[in-house]
């Protein structure tokens, strides 16, 4: 198809399509003459996951690349997640060595230890929740460690969940686009029903009773 | 003190100060002079809630103004938790109409009768829901009842031990500020964590076996 019929399939504008071609998140079409290029279904599919990182995940244009690098190369499935977890958790741009920070790192240690995890407090995701873990209680808030392994527990019996449910994909393409949708997709979907059993909680707590 | 004093205890600069007190988020001091104001230690509390939210939870300052009205407002506790919501739930700006969209309402409100919960499908929590349930449909992904009750589980869970931890707060603003904390960081904590559990997940069904 030409590149008027993708960005119809796809609701993506011809400007946008072109940008992404030269950002090289989407790979070019079969050139049929000097300004034209033909685009298959492997194109349509690629623009759908993108405009879903971008609009839905609030993924950066920057992070979509190196989310789809992973998909595409062929490095151990297990490497290719690391490269997408670190491509879609927010910096922690937090370098400050206090008192909070030092106990947030030893309680991130202590919790992968305690919990027997094969996880890496260093990566992106460990000093994400190192430096979330400091400026809580900068601001005087406790997370106890019942809290902490609560939130374990639950996290623990989801990502067994979410590994079950692409773990019938045969290819690793699909296996790990799998994983970045899961991983992106996922948190959103979290999020918004952690806010819908807090409202049922709060009611249940503070709510007006019914007479 | 002096808002250069009050500059040095938070570490955000006296322009940005400046900014919030003009926007409103920090209430004024108390005036010493016709340039000249002085603040106390509410003042330091409530600047490093607002610099909390902005840096470590990505809240816009429009967001951050709404969330603060939520804290001092005497309305029910219940509807704050509502405001809470509203103003760091990321917007549905999805209004397509499709056959997709349809169908996530439809599930979204199952789900909520299925699980019992006092919780509104059509505020901006349940909206969200829809609309990224909505795109993952569109990329043909399967997100079973199954693995909607497996979260449900997980943030039930979560939810109690969220209300818990504030629970023995005795000033409703104290509560409602736990509130807006859990909300924000809980939802950082919980994405961290998360990531945590797929590299442990992903590392027993992918990774190299240790000799």
């Amino acid at each position: 198809m030409r590149i008027a019929e993708l960005s119809r399939q796809t609701g993506v504008p011809v400007p946008t399509i072109k940008y992404y071609l030269r950002e090289g998140l989407l790979p070019a079409g079969e050139a049929t003459g000097p300004n034209q290029a033909q685009y298959g279904e492997e194109h349509v599919r690629r623009l759908r996951l993108i405009r879903t990182l971008v609009t839905v995940g609030g993924v950066s244009i920057a992070a979509v690349g190196a989310v789809l690098d992973a998909i595409d190369t062929d490095r151990p499935l297990h490497d290719r997640l690391g490269v997408v977890q670190a491509s879609v958790t927010r910096p922690s741009e937090d370098d400050t060595t206090d008192h909070s920070r030092a106990a947030a790192r030893r309680r991130v240690d202590e919790l992968i230890a305690r919990r027997k995890w094969h996880s890496s407090g260093r990566g992106a995701a460990g000093q994400r929740l190192v430096s979330v873990l400091a400026a809580v209680d900068r601001l005087n808030y406790q997370v106890p460690d019942e809290m902490l392994d609560a939130y374990a527990d639950a996290v623990e019996r989801i990502a067994t969940v979410d590994l079950d449910s692409i773990a019938d994909r045969n290819h690793p393409e699909d296996l790990v686009e799998g994983m970045v949708i899961g991983t992106v997709l996922g948190d959103e979907v979290l999020m918004a029903m952690r806010r819908l059993a807090h409202q049922n909680e709060s009611q249940r707590r503070y709510g007006r009773r019914p007479d």
